[in-house]
């Protein structure tokens, strides 16, 4: 695991000082040599003779927690009056609510908002089932939808344990693109209960956002939805790092100066990100490009073994039927992009890549090479990290990509939309701006919220995915900033 | 239908009104004769010669929404600008939103609150699972689950149409409960299906609330789902109404002074409501209890053709063996509850009731006997309407008994919660205050929430069914007011 010091690891720790000179640097001292970084620090309360003080400090897991919080009782006349972890006490009781958009403090309120008004509203709607939108929640809400069997890098936790990744998610969208999202955790693992399930919930949502199911069950459950349902479904961990992943790549080969249609591709991981990075690749226009698995090269020539994604995975790239391991394939390759393992590659594989190569090092928390150990070997180097340049984030996409399908009430989420969504990502770093450490705007960006929402409505028209012009879009997109 | 101005038919008129003595009273003359009700007046606009002014009236139906814009539109000089109808503009893009309860500006926070921080949180409600009640939504978060079958009094339209509905109770929950309620509407009317998908989707909730959901199919999933879920559920439309009719009949048997196990109550309607009625009654001590539907009494010498629901009714009321009608059947009765249909009963049927006749007429809108006309022949009358005395509203009861199920972590809702619950709203109002048009406490009166609340956690943890002492529920309460 990542020792670097994050706020993910990170204390408040309230202290009585003493109040004489040179006290808080000893304490200070002893935060730093215990491997603590020192944050914000707030003065609690001053009593005569000494100091009460809130320091904040991150570390790099949880045994350095108790290591800073010992150090600091060993300061002679220091006394901890107590240690909280910030990321627990942030999760306590759950981190979203449902709020009223209206009041509900008279009589007259009552009666419109509930009954006996609230049945000519009910009426209206089963008159005429379109209204649905106008007079509820539906055209601004959707469900997260897991079932807690992929979650984070961690695997089958369970749908419990999944529930504080859906609620950050909801955070998100709301934050980033005005989405009323709610978190539906399902206590199943079978395709057809999931499935069933969903359908039979999807009244109340104008959308669905699949996440963190396990492969290859995750491909079934998302086409199966988006065959029997009139709304969008987007397997978020598929299609959101294939977008994000694409933006990434139109940047970097500018800088390169590579046409999309000549360059080798080398994706390793045949998993859900993968799978999706592959073909918005192959729909873009790659004709290059080899997939990697466990095993070693996906071929058309040994399909034996292989689930239907992977056959077609198989059926569908490495025109050149290459064979071996994935060090083998980054042979001569422009691109890598790992979505796989810590640590696979070495800098003997990254140097048999062409030249200015490009690595996307997707694997989360540790990348399948350090970017600092790659770098004498690499042009463009990119990661899921938030503590290098250039990080993948789905946050980039999903905000945007869901409030342009509401706004324009989309049946379904196509090929030319995500791509859309993907070009709208990359243009939000202008062209002069575009550098080695540049490719992709930082997830706090929100022109990229505007401007994939945008785009993705035009391609939804184009295509014919969406109903309304969403016109209204962008005037709506501030009133949702806090 | 009602004809009575409500706010539920509420319009906002914008017109411009020549700045003349008279002119303003000439329009509220003609709203008056058109049979509206003139509410706030808000003055928009002044310029040379007129005022511009919104006018709020309230009338009895739609087609009288039109009449009032007419008339005005006929007043020589005025010009209406705009009509527009409150009630459908309240629900314009829902009335429910779920919002951050967390910032979410910093890359710190985000590492908080989504990956990699919320990894921490994952891990720790996978190695114990009773940590998604402190580190989650589920310990504040309820489903109200519908299939539209049941919709107030408009029948069976479907679950898009039933989300309105679901939305005004959820604001309910939030407003009088501090409940963040979200609301489930269920594309399928099958039992079974309900069953399993709200098992499917229980991980993320503290408790389910059923909720207009038709009989005798309401039944069976409330039992099959409190039997197989460990968190409680509750059908409102039953255990709602008869919790806050048994608060009702426990205040008014103190004004005429008679025992509860000594007088004969006819309950007229055997659906959701009477049964749950009847069931509340028998278990608080009632023994001569009559039953009637449609059919006339349900009687245990005559059971063709019931279904297993009113066989038990059946089986378990009406010791006298009485028979015939409704009519027949109140000859003698003390207390005459309805939860059936409009003008179902007539002067005559009141006056053969016994001296101090109490009548709860719930129908809704329309009571089985209108309070002026019954006024004569009884001495307590309650409506399920808000424009009389002594409204029997569920308000009372569901906001303050989920607030104390999830504060005590309760695995069910047993009878003696119930009754916990109908004593505490009736001792709301205090002995001295008791009256013929004071029984019941208004929905406004907050009391009665903090009320219900300790009584049923203090009955859950009496009768096994809590896992929480609860004591944070009171001071917790205001943090959760607007």
């Amino acid at each position: 695991m990542n020792e670097t010091p994050t706020a993910s690891y990170s204390l408040t720790i309230r202290a009585r000082i003493p109040d004489q000179p040179g006290m808080f640097a000893q304490v200070a001292q002893v935060i730093g040599e215990s491997g603590g970084n020192l944050g914000a620090i707030d003065l609690v309360d001053v009593k005569q003779g000494y100091k009460v003080r809130d320091i904040t400090v991150s570390v790099g897991n949880e045994e350095q927690e108790s290591a800073v919080a010992e150090a600091i009782r060993k300061v002679p006349g220091v006394y901890v009056l107590s240690v909280s972890d910030r990321t627990f006490h942030l999760h306590e009781g759950g981190k979203i609510e449902v709020r009223c958009k209206r009041p509900l403090k008279t009589r007259d309120d009552l009666s419109m908002a509930y009954t006996p008004g609230v049945a000519r509203v009910c009426n209206a709607i089963a008159r005429n089932p379109d209204e649905v939108y106008r007079l509820t929640i539906k055209s601004n809400t959707i469900a997260i939808v897991t079932d807690g069997t992929a979650i984070l890098g961690l695997g089958d936790l369970g749908p419990e344990a999944a529930l504080p990744v859906m609620e950050g998610k909801a955070m998100l969208f709301k934050e980033f693109g005005g989405v009323d999202a709610f978190p539906i955790c399902l206590n199943t693992k079978d395709v057809d209960e999931i499935v069933r399930t969903v359908k039979n919930i999807a009244p109340v949502f104008g959308g669905i956002n699949l996440e963190d199911i396990s492969g290859p069950r995750c491909f079934e459950v998302e086409q199966r939805l988006q065959n029997e349902l009139d709304i969008p479904v987007f397997h978020d961990d598929q299609h959101g790092t294939a977008v994000v992943a694409l933006a990434a790549l139109i940047n970097a080969l500018k800088i390169v100066d590579k046409p999309l249609d000549r360059i080798k591709v080398v994706i390793c991981g045949a998993g859900a990100a993968g799978t999706a990075i592959t073909k918005i690749l192959l729909h873009e226009g790659v004709s290059n490009l080899v997939v990697c698995d466990i095993k070693g090269v996906l071929s058309h020539r040994n399909t034996a073994g292989l689930n239907p994604m992977q056959r077609w995975l198989a059926e569908n790239t490495n025109p050149n039927l290459e064979e071996g391991s994935v060090h083998e394939a980054i042979a001569g390759a422009d691109v890598f992009i790992g979505v796989s393992a810590a640590n696979l590659l070495t800098v003997n594989d990254i140097r048999r890549m062409n030249r200015d190569a490009i690595v996307f090092a997707l694997a989360n928390p540790v990348p399948e090479i350090m970017p600092e150990v790659a770098a004498p070997f690499v042009r463009v180097m990119a990661t899921g990290r938030s503590d290098y340049p250039n990080q993948i984030n789905n946050v980039l996409c999903f905000p945007g990509l869901f409030r342009g399908v509401l706004d324009c009430r989309a049946r379904s989420i196509n090929e030319e939309m995500k791509i859309a969504a993907a070009h709208a990502i990359a243009q939000t770093v202008g062209e002069n701006e575009i550098s080695e450490d540049y490719i992709i705007p930082s997830v706090f960006n929100k022109k990229a919220v505007s401007a994939v929402s945008r785009a993705v409505i035009q391609a939804a028209i184009l295509t014919g995915a969406g109903r309304e012009t969403g016109e209204s879009s962008n005037e709506a997109l501030p009133a949702y900033a806090e």
